[in-house]
């Protein structure tokens, strides 16, 4: 068991009270992160908390929410749409167009009418004419 | 065959002197480009020409060049770092830090000094005593 420190690099703590995992590393190891930054993480502040000033913010395109885009912390909660902007995971969640979608899990039917036409209408930038062309040819 | 249609939201052409293929759908489908379009996404200036005053700006740390975070189109060609920053696929490539790495796919040796130790100082963010806690435990 070597040391551990924490791996928020404006934290840099050797010593808590419990250490909490953070993201996936590219090698496939959890990021340490020590009670404070852990919990930030835990409670999708963190990059709020600690990256405020960093560059590479962009906005849920439907509640808002800011996101932390081109950061290793936001990824998990960040779902790129394929015709520009990006959703948070809440929402991607809510409309039923989340990625997990993908491997053929399926997602929970949508809870609100505000979402309940958001996999249909998740290419809002486009305009009528290129999503009647994708309803055609059945890109979704 | 049904009608094509330009997918770039900022243009919408329905006909081309050539079609080209843009980033990957969420489907697997690939996007349609028109030739024009098309061409500014395999010369890697896509977002650079049509997302300029777009949100989600960031710069590789390595060599500064622009890099369209959270967006579609530039997914391909953006390392996000394990502790903070993104690098441009070029810059990765040449360190040798690619993600291809992960696949098992040898990666090709570092061709300047620059970049030689560019994997170990990927955490470049990082404080002596963090990337020193980093090399004792092998997360690299």
């Amino acid at each position: 068991m070597g040391s551990r420190i924490c791996m928020n690099t404006s934290c840099g703590a050797k010593t808590t009270v419990q250490w909490k995992k953070g993201w996936e590393l590219k090698s496939g190891e959890i990021a340490d992160l020590c009670y404070h930054c852990g919990s930030a993480y835990e409670k999708l502040v963190y990059c709020d908390t600690f990256h405020a000033e960093e560059s590479g913010w962009r906005e849920c395109s439907l509640c808002n929410k800011r996101l932390h885009c081109g950061c290793s912390a936001s990824v998990p909660v960040i779902e790129i749409q394929d015709f520009g902007g990006v959703w948070c995971v809440t929402c991607a969640k809510i409309s039923g167009c989340h990625s997990t979608k993908r491997d053929g899990v399926p997602s929970e039917a949508p809870i609100s009418e505000k979402y309940s036409n958001a996999c249909d209408l998740q290419n809002t930038q486009l305009s009528n004419s290129q999503k009647r062309i994708l309803l055609v040819t059945g890109i979704s």
